[in-house]
């Protein structure tokens, strides 16, 4: 009723709070229940959100579900200080503690499941790629020249450190290990740095 | 009957036969229909075995079909030369051939969700890393000091090949882009060579 009045609360506040309620209800969800269990009619039950709202806001479960667990990157947007180390160690951290609560561990197996039968166009792919390896690339630029090797290919260091997060999230064996994003910023730095590999590929 | 008469047979010929027709016949379902669809009742009928049998060799359909995706990783037994590079090269070809066959991309998801509800001492999940490790410590014992350092844990080294290798077999921005062995390659030899990384750690 007040909306005229508070210029504060003109951003349509009802839409924010039923993403939030729809989107919380959704990571609920998949780490009581599981990925099968997360289906729409569910999710509305669970955020009290009526199912038609919930298909005004989004076209599919799958995409319900990408956005509850991958809040938007920009959430974790590193401000690059030209530290490598530093920078890389807040990239990671926020990377690897996104890929690893309960809900986006319940979800990512059947997530990259759905990916195989996905036009490779598809937006529903994003999370993983386009909008946080733009931040990776910003911070090697940032970083000292004698740190990054102008050699080694950003895209492929940044697909090495998806992957071993990745693992980190969905593989036994690796999961057991302790300080994990320590280990991933000293393998990312060995990774960059200037080598003599480029050197002796020829021979 | 004339298992006491003939030594040579005493290996049970049948069994083989009857294994290679059910492995066969589950990694051409996964690759055709996926892997729900790959029940042990399918198997059956595509194989020709009966179920009860395939029982007697089995218990459950996950081991089946872990067994039919990886056949063992006794089959890429890389015998190091002391090249680096060259060993490396091999063994990552073979592990990469293995995860991207159709029957191992369409399993892998499914595998991956199953073992978030398994016991992490359960055999179900050495394919991932118990029985390839040894392998490759061998390969970095093998090779010349320089080339690997002292100071990194191969088993970091691993667990980021491993999970580099899951991306290319699941993640479409990744399985995109080409010549991924030699890309991993060059990566893993610049994650084991000596560096300045450790001794800069304590600035």
């Amino acid at each position: 009723m007040s909306d005229d009045v508070t210029p504060r609360r003109r951003g349509r506040p009802r839409d924010t709070s039923i993403d939030t309620r729809v989107l919380e209800a959704t990571r609920e969800l998949l780490a009581d229940q599981g990925f099968e269990a997360t289906t729409v009619q569910a999710i509305a039950e669970w955020s009290g959100v009526h199912a038609s709202a919930i298909y005004r806001r989004w076209s599919t479960r799958l995409e319900i579900i990408e956005e509850s667990i991958f809040p938007g990157f920009a959430a974790i947007t590193v401000h690059p200080t030209g530290d490598l180390r530093r920078d890389l160690r807040r990239f990671i951290r926020t990377y690897l503690a996104t890929f690893t609560t309960p809900a986006a561990r319940a979800a990512m197996p059947a997530l990259l499941a759905s990916y195989q039968s996905t036009e490779l166009a598809d937006t529903s792919v994003r999370w993983l790629a386009v909008s946080v390896r733009p931040q990776f690339v910003d911070i090697l630029r940032a970083a000292p020249s004698d740190t990054v090797d102008r050699d080694v290919d950003p895209d492929d260091v940044f697909d090495a450190l998806l992957g071993a997060i990745l693992a980190r999230a969905l593989v036994p064996t690796v999961i057991q290990r302790n300080r994990p994003a320590e280990r991933l910023v000293d393998l990312t730095l060995r990774m960059l740095q200037p080598t003599r590999v480029a050197a002796s590929r020829r021979l």
